[in-house]
């Protein structure tokens, strides 16, 4: 009810303001030391390089959009350092299988091509590998639940700029390459050509996030962003697109974000380049996947009822899909699955389609017109503390538009990737009150149900969580 | 090693000659008395109408492409009736939010379009509902694991239609209208326009299977084909093509081919007309799932060892993945989750890309452009008798490119779609033979562990296929 038009906000979420920043202590000591971070974040592989997802809570808090400061990154290396100065002078390429080979610098791709401006969630292939490290050693750190993250990205549709090279007659793959000097050489992965080029897809090449220049943890001055695939993808700090017959051969494509098959070993994998190579084991479209915000770990409910009315916990979370996809529906389990309960769930990126066609946002036009799905969803349930004083875990699960659900048991490999079982909080019971108890916790911190259950000797494989079975299900006689 | 050039086989398979047929006597007294059948189809709704799958060893036997004869077909009402002579003279329209509507006759899709020919494999999506209906029944009919079929299809691009119609600012929707006249009106249904447009989906206006004119089972003379999605938005004999800005309000739209969240009863599905009409649960992309061919139901191999080499059995099956996705790997267990195996998988579809770019099959360009996977493939994998005899039960998994991987348990719903548990085979050891029990039988046809275990009191829904569960999981104390 404002009384200017001017002050009314808009249908949408806008970013949070981040807090200032400032070069933190422990980075002065690695070639960090030029970029300026939150301390909030949580360091996943020791001081350098910066891999780092938010604490969950503080991921809640913000809301639909997560402002630079709490974005996760995974960085391989050290950050490149590009000066604000030199930002719109950074030179890139077009090449390979084209007509039209371009070389051009950013300030072109400002000036020459349409902008848009979208919310595109990116999320880490490791989010949850904390899990599949208890259950096993993978050859991946310890990511927990945060290793998600939406902003507004602001750039140009990487179809418009291949389109303006033109791909030649077979042509099937884009590679993009980055300016990260690392062990293995350079970072470079490869998507195929048709993904690039298909506006459902929204692959954007990106030089503002949230209405700001990018942070350097987040590519500075220009990325790859690409909806609905592992962050891995979206080369960060890129110089190079290369159309190409065939997928990349970098290091980092072949041994990095792949889900090889179940069965083998770290040890095994040594000796399997093959499947290495075999594209079909690698990770581009996310699956499926969800996880609580609240209540968080360790997070206590009374039990104190009230005379009136009967008290109900309100359980919040994230889910989101991959490829495009909507998850359509979440579930909720206080008997391990033998009966379902149905969250609400709102869909915030919807809100943007409320926008007028016209509108523009940090320079780009607010494009909406795709029916795909590119963000995470958030979800609520309101259950009585009367039913979960009395459950012994409340487990969640995700549905997709394509009807696949997030499977009960852990799929676990090698790199410990895509981890998405049912997400379970166990409920103690403890003097008046509820307690609930994540999985795990991030990195090296210690907590949660699976590291517990394994210390007292459950077998987390056991297709129970690793603990006895109840109910109806009785053990075979030997 | 032929010495002739012109006796050259194609590198890609080519359909097995179909057996001539001619009207059945039973259904002389139908309305489908002009249509000429197979009899060995397995009639899924009594007579009439016409909802038959294959046998399941008879799928196998055709190999990648199923016959015209064999094809599974999903019919709501009688069967329209057109004769040889009209079907280039048959009428259809695209019309709706377009610039140019349209109304052509099939000739004119033949002279003025660009005409393809492709291998589809369609699904309907009430495959494998007989095992829902053991569990609980649904208000479907009990399809087996045989409503699967793939065949060449010979048409127009449906994008090609619809780009030169022109959709209008707005359109979101195309909903597509058969002759059938049935008792809720015409059967419509609609998709997305986007996917409709996307070269990579590959939906087409087709007029030929296997290079033959349609059957009339199939929607002689023209019918909609959308690879990756269930059947039963592939509208057989076509009349209208109508773009909107809303999807499809008929009755076969709203209140067929959704999966409502598993809580749902079919007794209080009758008052939740919002929850049928909400979109989320409408099912269009299929699922990834699998069926083993071999063995057969009760099919019984010898345990009779060779002295010189261990003795293997081979299982062979289908699996299959929607939206264009391909089946990146196939697992099987031993001891119902705990280790998996990988099978073998092959790709016919593939074999089409090694004809050369020009080739024409059926008068179609024989297209293979798209990066995207429109078929079944087939998986195999050699498991020594002397481990199977050690085991209680065979399970089988498939994986498609998003990681996503068959759930463990399945997801009743009231209308039984999308059913797609890990396939379970019983081991039983008799007599010196081991004998393989498939989960049900089609129809009402007897037989399977799950119509065995439901009768001896177990409960299907235990997280354990009913039966008692061996090794470490203890009862918990009450």
């Amino acid at each position: 009810s404002s009384d200017s038009l001017t002050s009314t906000p808009p249908p949408y979420p806008l970013p949070p303001k981040p807090r200032p920043i400032s070069v933190l202590p422990e980075d002065l000591k690695t070639p960090d030391n030029h970029v300026e971070r939150d301390a909030r974040l949580i360091r996943l592989t020791g001081i350098h390089p910066f891999n780092v997802e938010p604490p969950l809570s503080a991921l809640y808090e913000e809301g639909f959009l997560t402002s630079r400061n709490l974005h996760y990154v995974r960085n391989h290396g050290p950050v490149p350092r590009v000066e604000d100065s030199e930002v719109l002078d950074w030179e890139f390429t077009v090449e390979g299988l084209v007509d039209r080979p371009v070389s051009m610098k950013l300030r072109h791709l400002i000036m020459d091509y349409k902008q848009v401006t979208y919310p595109i969630t990116l999320v880490c292939a490791g989010n949850r590998r904390k899990e599949q490290n208890v259950v096993r050693k993978t050859k991946g750190f310890s990511w927990g639940a945060a290793g998600v993250s939406t902003a507004l990205w602001t750039g140009v549709a990487l179809a418009d700029l291949l389109a303006r090279a033109g791909p030649k007659r077979g042509a099937r793959y884009v590679l993009l390459e980055g300016a990260d000097n690392l062990p293995k050489g350079s970072y470079e992965t490869s998507i195929k050509l048709a993904w690039a080029m298909d506006p459902e897809r929204g692959v954007m090449v990106a030089y503002k996030m949230n209405g700001e220049l990018l942070h350097p943890d987040h590519g500075k001055p220009l990325r790859v962003v690409i909806p609905g695939q592992i962050g891995g993808r979206s080369v960060k700090w890129l110089k190079r697109i290369i159309v190409s017959s065939t997928p990349s051969e970098n290091w980092y494509h072949i041994y990095d974000n792949r889900v090889l098959p179940t069965m083998i070993t770290p040890e095994e994998s040594a000796n399997l380049a093959e499947t290495w190579r075999d594209e079909r084991y690698a990770i581009y479209d996310l699956n499926t996947n969800s996880a609580v915000f609240c209540p968080a770990h360790n997070e206590t409910v009374s039990l104190m009822a009230s005379e009136e009315e009967e008290e109900v916990y309100k359980f919040k979370g994230y889910a989101y899909a991959g490829g495009g996809k909507r998850v359509s529906r979440m579930e909720v389990t206080l008997d391990q699955g033998r009966t379902w309960m149905l969250a609400n769930i709102t869909y915030p990126e919807d809100q943007y389609r409320l926008a007028p066609e016209t509108e523009t946002l940090y320079g780009g036009q607010l494009d909406m017109s795709r029916e795909s799905c590119l963000c995470w969803c958030f979800w609520d349930i309101g259950i009585p503390l009367s039913r979960l004083e009395n459950a012994k875990d409340v487990l969640f699960r995700a549905m997709d538009e394509a009807m696949m659900v997030q499977p009960r048991d852990m799929y676990w490999s090698v790199l410990g990737m895509m981890n998405n079982p049912w997400f379970r909080l166990v409920i103690h019971r403890e003097a008046g009150s509820l307690r609930f108890e994540h999985p795990t916790q991030p990195a090296l911190m210690a907590g949660g149900w699976m590291e517990r259950v394994k210390k007292a000797g459950g077998n987390l494989a056991n297709g129970f969580w690793g603990e006895k079975v109840w109910g109806e299900v009785e053990a075979a006689k030997p």
